[in-house]
Formats: C-alpha cells, structure tokens, sequence
C-alpha cells in the first residue's frame, strides 16, 4: 500500500487527485494538505466527499511530510515546489510535482516564461517529464517527476508520433487550444465567477502562455530540431475538458491509411490513447472524468495541411490521473491501477 | 457472474446501465437491446465506451432475450415491459423495469395518469418496489422488481421518516423538484434542444405530473394514510440531478436534534444516504455520476414548518445506480457492488 | 434630459442600469460611481460598453452628487444608502435606492434580518416602495423610492390580485423561488466561481432570507391580515432571471376563468405583466433582457390549491428596468420610456 | 414605412430577424412565414414575443408575398431561395436572402460544396454579396442581396484589411472559429439536445465545411489572388457568438501601431466594428444581441506570425442584423436605424 501525502489538496486538480486515489485499491492519502483550509474537515471543502473522507486539512510542511509516505504530490502554483523541495526529501520519498517547476530543462526559460527565479535548479537535471506513454522507462526509476500541463499533455500526444517521424513541417505548426474552466483554478477571481465565463469564449494568452515553451521543448526532442510554434489557448464555458486543434503542412504526400498506420505504431497499445474512427472528430465529453486521450485527424489536400485534434480532461490526463499513472509507474504497479475510470456521459 | 440484458440500452439511463454494468466485477452484458441502432455499434452510439464496449445493439426479443440472461432490464418508455413480459419470462429470468409499468398497485390509478392501457395487470400484485431502503428483504426475493422513477426515488426517501414517524401534517405536503436535462431523454425535440433549455428554468407538468400517484402511493404506506400531495417539476440548465424542496407542517414542536436523530434511526447505517451536517443544504453537483442520496432539512419556527431537501443523481440513484442496486440484492451481492462511485466535483 | 448618477455602477445590477439609461432618449448618465474601480474607464470594466460608454469611473460623494444630477440611483450593498443620504440630498435631488435600506416600515425587522443598525430611519416613514404596479400614483410624489429586491418583485405581482382578493389563506402561503446567478453579485467569491455553479442546483438561506419579510410586509397589505409564509430561494445555473413557484390553499372553489379575470382586472393594461394563456408556464428565457414579469397559474382540485408561477430577468424588471420605471414616474415620463426591450431568445 | 415579409420565420435567424424589425421604427413585418407553423400564432412559436407580435405564420409563397411587401428575407435552408426567385418578384420587390444560394460568383463551387443543383444561376452574377462593410455602394441598388454567412462574415471582416493590403501570406492563412450551438439551427436533432451540448465541445466538417469557399472567394477578391485556407468551425456549450482565432504569416516586420492604423483607416468609421485595445482579446458576451463586431490582435514575433481574433453575435451580425443593415442601406435609411442594439452583459 503506497502512502501519499498531497500538498494542495484542496484546489480542483488536488480535489481530483483525492477523488481519484481514494478509488485506488494501492495507495492511500496520509496527509492533506491546504494552505487556505488548515485544519478544516476536507469534507467540508469538497461535499462529494461527504462520508467517504474522514480527515482534516494540513499544512504545507514537505519535510514533515517526507517522514510519512512514499509519495508526495504537489498540486501547487509554480514555484512553490522549487522553494520546498530538497535533497534529504528525495532520499526519503518520491515527488511528483504537478506544477511546471521541473518540466523545463532551460532554467533561462523557465524564468522567462514563468517570470519568477528557480529555487532549485540542481533537481532540474535528473527530473522526468512525466509524459508516461513517451517517457515510461525513464519514469520507473526516477525521484522527481515532473507531471506535464494540460494543454501540453493533449497537444504533444497529438503530434508526437507525425512529429518524430518527420511527416509535418514542425515550422508550421499552430496549435488552437480550448479548455474548460476548471483549468483556471479555484481562486476567487472575479473573471472566473459563473457570470462573467457563461456563454462567453475567449482566447487569453495569446503568444504568451507559459505551456508554449513545455510544448515546443517535448515535440522539439522529437523532431530533432528547434520548434517554435503558435499555441492560443481558449476559455469554454465547460468545467472540464480540453481540446486542441493543430494545423500543420505534410513534408509530403501522405494517405489516411499511412497515418493511421503511424499512431497505431506508436499508440495502438497504449490503454489511454484511443485513436477515432475515420472521419470521428474528438469531442470533450466523452473523456470526460477518464484518464483517455482521444485523438483524430482529417487530411486537407486542398491545402496540404493536416489537422489534428485531441480530447481530454484536463484535471485527469491533464493533471491528477497522469500523476497517478506516474505513481503507478514509480511503484512497479499496472498503469491502470486506480485509473480504470469509464467517461460519463452525458 | 451475473449475465444481464438491458432493453433500451441507447436511452441515457441505458447508457448509463451500460457505464455501470461495465465497471461491476460480478455482472457482464449479454444484451445490447436498442429499437434505434439496431446492429449499429454500441459505442458509436455513446462513444465515451469506444475501446470499452465492443457490441452491437441488439433488437427488443424478451421472449430471446430471456433464453440468455440471469436479468432483464427495461429501460424503456412506459407500457413496453408490460407488453413483452409474461411468465415464461419470469419464470427464466429476473426482471427489473425501469419504466412506470409495475410501480403502481392500483391499475386505475395508473392507467388513469399514464392515459394508456396496462397490457399485464397480473403481474402487479407480485411486483416489488424497487426502493431498496426501504423494501430491501422483498426485493430479495422478487421475480419483477419495479424500478422507482427519478423525482420519486428523491422524493420519498427524504421525507420518508419523518412521514413514517407521523412527525409531519401530510395533507400540508408540497414537494417542488428541479430536474437536469437527461431525465426528459434523448428523443430529437424542440423543446430539449440545447438553445431552448440553456439559460432557462420552468416548471411543467403542474398539477399532472406522472410521479406523483407514486409518490403518494408509497409514502401513503409509511403514513398509514390517504396521502395527495402537490408535486411540481422543473427543468434545469443541466445534465443531471434532481433537487427536491419539501415543505410540511410540523404536527408537534420538534428540535433538530430530535429529526437528526429519526434520520440516523432509519437512514444511519444506510451506504448511499448521506444526512448533512445542520445548516448544510445538498447540492446536486456533490452527488453527480453516484449512487447517493444526499439529505438535509431546515426547521422554520415562525411558520411551524420544515424544509426537507434532498438530492440525487437522476441518472444512477434515480435510475440505473438503483436498477443495478436492485439487481446486487437479486442476487445476492454486497449492496454496493459496483456502485462505489465517487461523485466527480467540478 | 434627465441627468442621473449611479452609485454602485459597476455591479451587475449597475452595470444593467447603464445599459438600460444609455438607451434611454430622456436621460443621460453624468456619474458613474464606484468604489472598486475609481478612475479606470467604465467601458474597460464592462467591455460590451466599449465605444457606447465614454466616462471613467468616479467615487461614492453623494453630496457632491446631489448637485450634479436630477436623480441618484444607489445599486450598493444594504446600509450604504442609509448612511450617505441626508435631508440636504433629498431637497436637491429624487433618490431611487436598489437596496433595502427603505424597503421595510419597520426599522426593527430590517435589523433583525440584515443585522445591521439602520442609519437614517428618519427617512423610513416617507420613502415610497417602488413597486409601479401597486404604488404608482405615491411613486409619482416621492423624494425617496425604495427600489423593490428580485425575489421579492416576482413573488409580490405574482400573488398580488389574489391577496388583496382574499381568495387564498395566506397562512399556506409558500414561495419556492429559482434565481440565475447574476443576483449573487460581481463579488470574487468562490461561492459563485464558473465550477461551483455550472451543472449544480442547491438551495441557500432556507427560512432566513433577507426579502421574506419585505414579500411578507407587502403581500400582508394586499391582504390586509399579518402573513409569514415559506421562501425558499435556489441558484440555478444561469446568468439571468427568476422564477417563483407559489403555493396556497384556495379559500373557496374557483375557476380558471375566475381567476384569469381577476388577474385581468389588476393588470390587464400593465405594460409590463403579461398574463400567458391557460396550460403556458412561465420561462425565464422568454422575459430575458426585458421588463416584463411573466405570470402562469394552474389549478389543482386534488388538492385544493392553486399553483402560481411568476417569471422576470432579475437584472431588469428586480433592479435596473423597475428603477428606470420608477424613474419615469418620478419625472412624468411615459412608463415604458427606454424600457420597451423586446426579450432576447435564445 | 419598409413593409417586409420573411420566409422561414420560425428558424433562429427568422426569429432574431422579428426581434429586430419589431424594435425598428421604419419597418413592419407583414409575412411571418414558416412551413413548420403555418396557421399558428407567431407568439406560441416564439413566447418572448407574446403582446409584442400579433400574427399568425403564413405560407412560403414567395409570388404572393411579392405583391405585399418592398422587401423579402429569406431565413431557409440552402436551395430554397434558388428554387423559389424569379424575375417577376425581383421586379417588384427587394430580396435579401440568408441562405447560401447567391453568395458565392462560380456556380460549380457551389454545386460542389452544398451537394444540390442552384435552381436560379441567372440571378448569380447581379447578386451582390451584403457584407456592408465592403460591399457598402453595390448594395444600395441591388434587387437582391446575398447576406454573409455568419462564420464568413466574422472570419472576413476580422482579416479583411491585413489582405486587401498585402501584409500577409494568403497561403498560411488558418481560421480556427468557434460558434455557439444557435447556429446549428432550430431542427429536432439527437445531435443538438442540451445534454449532447453542454460540457462539451468538438470540431466538425474539418475541411469540408461549406462557408469555406465563401470566406476564399471574398478574401481572394480583397487579396487579388486566388485563396484556399483551413477553416475549421467548433461547437461551443453556448447560445449565440461566434469567435475566430485567425494565424497567418507577416510578409513583413510591423509594428502594432502599423496594424493599429490599418484597421483603424479601414474600420475607424464604421458604426458596427469596434477595434479592441492593445492586448485587448474580443469575447463573444461582449457583442451579445448586438450588430458589432469586435477585432483584436497579437504579433507574435517568435512565429513571425500574427494572431487576428474577431467576435460577432451570429445571429445579429452573423445573420439578422446585416440583413437589416443591407435593408437599411436598399432603402435608403441610416446605417443603424433599428441597430443600436447595446450588448447585453452578463
């Protein structure tokens, strides 16, 4: 039985984390952790959990915590983990950081992008990014795993396999991004109350949003090359889920049936990947509350572009359920443990 | 392992049948029945079960039907079950009708609200009511369990016990239920297309509504007495859940630690009925995708009143979380197997 | 011209007084307050008003105030209004306050319920409460109009004619009322954030809400007798409008066309009540950016009571339209002036 | 006095068309057409208009309805118009028509993209495309008037300038639009049900959607070369907007100013379109039941690319609205006469 602790439980990837792990035959929560609800009933901040979690909020204190379980998850904002974390708590405990302080390898750009200094870039080296179905072996052995974005956990998966087998011209690539509102956070912000984000769409970011970096870095070790893409991310009026669309010209001519071919090479084994019928375009809500990744593309000869689309739910393979995929890869269990989440629908 | 059929597996409480059944260790599908999308895939229908579900939709043979399976499902509009059922069926296999065909005793009663004639009346008397809190030892043994509808499950297990009790005035009884989307079905209409329900509330059905003889019936039985009561239904911009608002008056001056405490007599030990904390009002959203019934009450001095509320999922504790409860007890099953869903919060 | 100034413009309920006196031929906005957003450009905070709006944001001097304009409107939070207003601003000016400060007669029940002391009950006595269908010949001479709350303008005209008919017991008198999420207000809470509200239904301030006792003052005057009935209000997830549910027992047998005709006789030519044919319920949608209250009914002889349904936006008809409508009286402006705004569907 | 008869009146967009006629003083309607209703109160189709319109819906008889009125929408389904225009009713009245049927010059590409046979090619060339911004002296004597679809008419006007001046590479240019689920038309479709909807959003007709070749056609004219673009429309859980994120390649280095100034020669006058500030992105709440359309921008300079961002309500800009515009400008009237419709937030 795997210990957790989780710093940040009560923020909607930590509530999803703790609904998720509660469901997990392997593991159980030794702490939660809040900084706004110390010492409160967890109950009580999230209902749902009424009488199925009987335990009172914590606080912050990773090295207390490092004492206690085998695993510690930080569902934090960026920069709280980097001033946290340190090497007598890798020697004692696993981390999976589910913010972006070890995503990036370039300590310049993670300063950049995320305009804050690193407080900890000598972990930065030997941390794996945690896209399970591209980094599996290196994750079973790592300390610090650091569990992607959202956005770019569905826009690399979307691309990886035509982008490492050099069919799209990496210099065109544009990735049209929409997420649900979750994706935003529980903080009480007056643009992100139900009046101002119902029936309303946005793009926000634009040419500045911080997973652009993550993204171009992770399809860039798969091109080979440098890639510098346009990523635009939208504000839906949905709680969960998101969608990308990526546009990229072919290097050449290429059939339906080669590039189904081509993710069913990289992806036809992986048990949260699901590649769409011909001509099926992914819709968020059938993953919704899954671990799935649902993936289709439409081939546009007019143009010679290829367009892409991938679906997930943020807070699950884009947050809580990658992590506990990580969890599962880091304790030798099956992949699926705990995670075997059928979508609900509607 | 329990072999199951389900007869109108296409509709969204067939669907989420098929959600439930699927994640049960000890049952498995036989029996896609869809008048519909007869031989069209399973999951092309609800592709949230692509990967999961690997079937065809099957056409609505009871008489085959019961050949195959250990249990029948009918998840179907009123009058179907009763049309197809006799005892050959029942004397093969168990029946469990999600419809309204079997839950009424008196066949006037039904065939006076319902406006259609009732094709196997001998069949009622035999039938049990299917809510489980409450009839658990007869359901035991049933052939033909009647699957209670969604707003009465919610209904009467909230004021069940202070009814039994004789606390409250039932001639005061007035219940005014709000309802997501999915209960009014996946038939193409007007009135349920996404532009006409979003922002926007009404009640309907005022006065005439179907449930209400159901409701009456049961909780007469707990009153011990003739019970009419007022039941109004609403839509609500939402997919899922029911909210019911009771109002009675209170026959003698009551504390609430006095309700508190019949509630925990009847319901304490109960594995989906959650009694809120005082002060605490349900909310749909914290018992979404389980089986719970969530419940909380708020006396009103100044007008010799209480409030009851209380809240469920229409699609699971209102319909297929119920119907497969019905079927553990069946068989013989722990009462929550399969059914350890844990609300998904945002 | 009238020249107006808000206090409070940047709520909601200001931010619909702005559109609605923008629009409005005889009246010109020359102040627009707001304590959160002093000197930033109106149309910056409300972007919809961007090119419409050219003003910036001012402060909370109604002193100052009173020498400007012709008429102040208070869209603030209960008790500002009563501390800021004085004998010099009523001889200089018309106020029309949107709060409660003036809605209640007597000073110790609006203590009680909004549990702050009053800080000009001078002024309690002469303020007339602006509800124009029922006060409208007083509205005409009045220094100081207390604007009537949301719940409280839909619950009052919907059982208005049949109190002051005597043909219900108001002792069986309950409201049961649904409220889009705008009545919450732009505060950041995370009460009222996009995931807490989305795809949820609850009920709040069960037996203690705030305009029980301005309904109950109201209707006790139509009925000429002491009432307390049962509100219940509920947040549903939508940004706009309110709709009520009431129930009473019927003091005598009716029939429809009665009642159709008393309520013909009472507001027949109200420019904005419409009474729906026999069998039509309200819709929220179908009021949705206007001033129309929309009211149903429907008699139910089983029980003995009658079931009416009220419908408005609560941002018009319960704020801003019925302050402009309360405007025009004050100024000897046809009603409807700026008012004559055609529901959006969908 | 504009005396107008619309066909397909029952539709969203005919419905919208009402609403705004209604409120227009140079205008009546005197044709509520619909196949669906024929012989039913308008007002038991559309409720928000009950006491406002008093008529019943009347046949598709195009010859009749010539006689009667100076001007005729068409809110119908593709080939409609096509199959029912002939020159005896384009001799005595104007036609504006919403369809597809006359905006696009080369009859095979129609043919090709909306799969039917064009009834009435003759008309083709004499139809002037109703996107007033552009179009604005053509229109003024047309007979007939093809208005924009409501993707082509935000997708254009948001690029329109950047390609009339050369600043971009036509070649690169992608439009990725999202729309709200108005737009999919008032029919009984599984598809359009709220609970298929909401808490979701998908792509579709990637690649074959048919305002492709429109956008193409009228972006070619205004670029001076022949233009195939990705265009890829998206379903949002919302009731009315459209939003287009537009990406294509700066033949040259500019500056914000320089694109500032562009829009601004271009747009700076015109009554509907509102350049949004520096860093400003449009948001569809913004233009809500209003005839703007809102422009936003970003360089980016990592890509070499240019963000275009372009908001508009589609069933008023994108629909009714520009039909009343085009009427506004065949008859002679001011621009925005029965337009100055202010947005509604929230």
């Amino acid at each position: 039985m795997i210990k957790a602790g989780i710093i940040g439980s009560t923020g909607y990837a930590g509530g999803e984390l703790v609904r998720i792990l509660t469901g997990h035959k392997e593991a159980e929560i030794k702490w939660y952790g809040s900084r706004s609800y110390i010492d409160q009933n967890y109950a009580d901040v999230y209902r749902n959990l009424f009488q199925i979690v009987d335990a009172k909020c914590m606080d912050d204190n990773m090295d207390a915590l490092a004492d206690q379980v085998d695993v510690i998850f930080t569902a934090t904002p960026q920069g709280l983990c980097a001033s946290l974390i340190n090497e007598e708590i890798l020697s004692k405990t696993k981390v999976i950081d589910l913010s972006a302080d070890f995503r990036i390898k370039d300590v310049s750009v993670y300063e950049e992008w995320y305009k804050i200094e690193h407080k900890s870039p000598q972990f930065i080296e030997e941390a794996v990014y945690g896209l399970c179905e591209i980094n599996r072996e290196k994750i079973k052995n790592a300390r610090l795993v650091a569990n992607p974005g959202c956005y770019t956990t569905c826009s690399i998966l979307t691309a990886y396999p035509l982008a490492k087998e050099g069919l799209i011209d990496m210099n065109t690539l544009i990735i049209d991004a929409k997420s649900g509102t979750s994706g935003a956070g529980r903080g009480a912000k007056v643009a992100n109350l139900y009046c101002e984000v119902n029936e309303n769409i946005k793009a926000y970011a634009v040419g500045s949003h911080r997973h652009t970096p993550e993204i171009e870095e992770q399809l860039g070790y798969a091109a080979n090359e440098t890639v510098k893409l346009s990523f635009t991310p939208h504000l839906v009026p949905m709680n969960r889920g998101i969608l990308v669309t990526e546009y990229a010209s072919l290097k050449k001519e290429v059939t339906k049936a080669e590039i189904r071919e081509i993710y069913e090479t990289y992806y036809g084994k992986e048990p949260f990947i699901r590649i769409l019928d011909d001509g099926v375009c992914p819709e968020t809500k059938w993953v919704e509350g899954s671990n799935y990744a649902d993936i289709g593309f439409q081939i546009d000869p007019r143009t010679n572009r290829i367009i892409l689309m991938g679906a997930i739910d943020n807070l699950v393979k884009g947050a809580a359920g990658q992590a506990v995929q990580n969890m599962n890869l880091l304790f030798g269990y099956k992949e699926q443990e705990g995670l075997e989440l059928i979508p609900m629908f509607p």
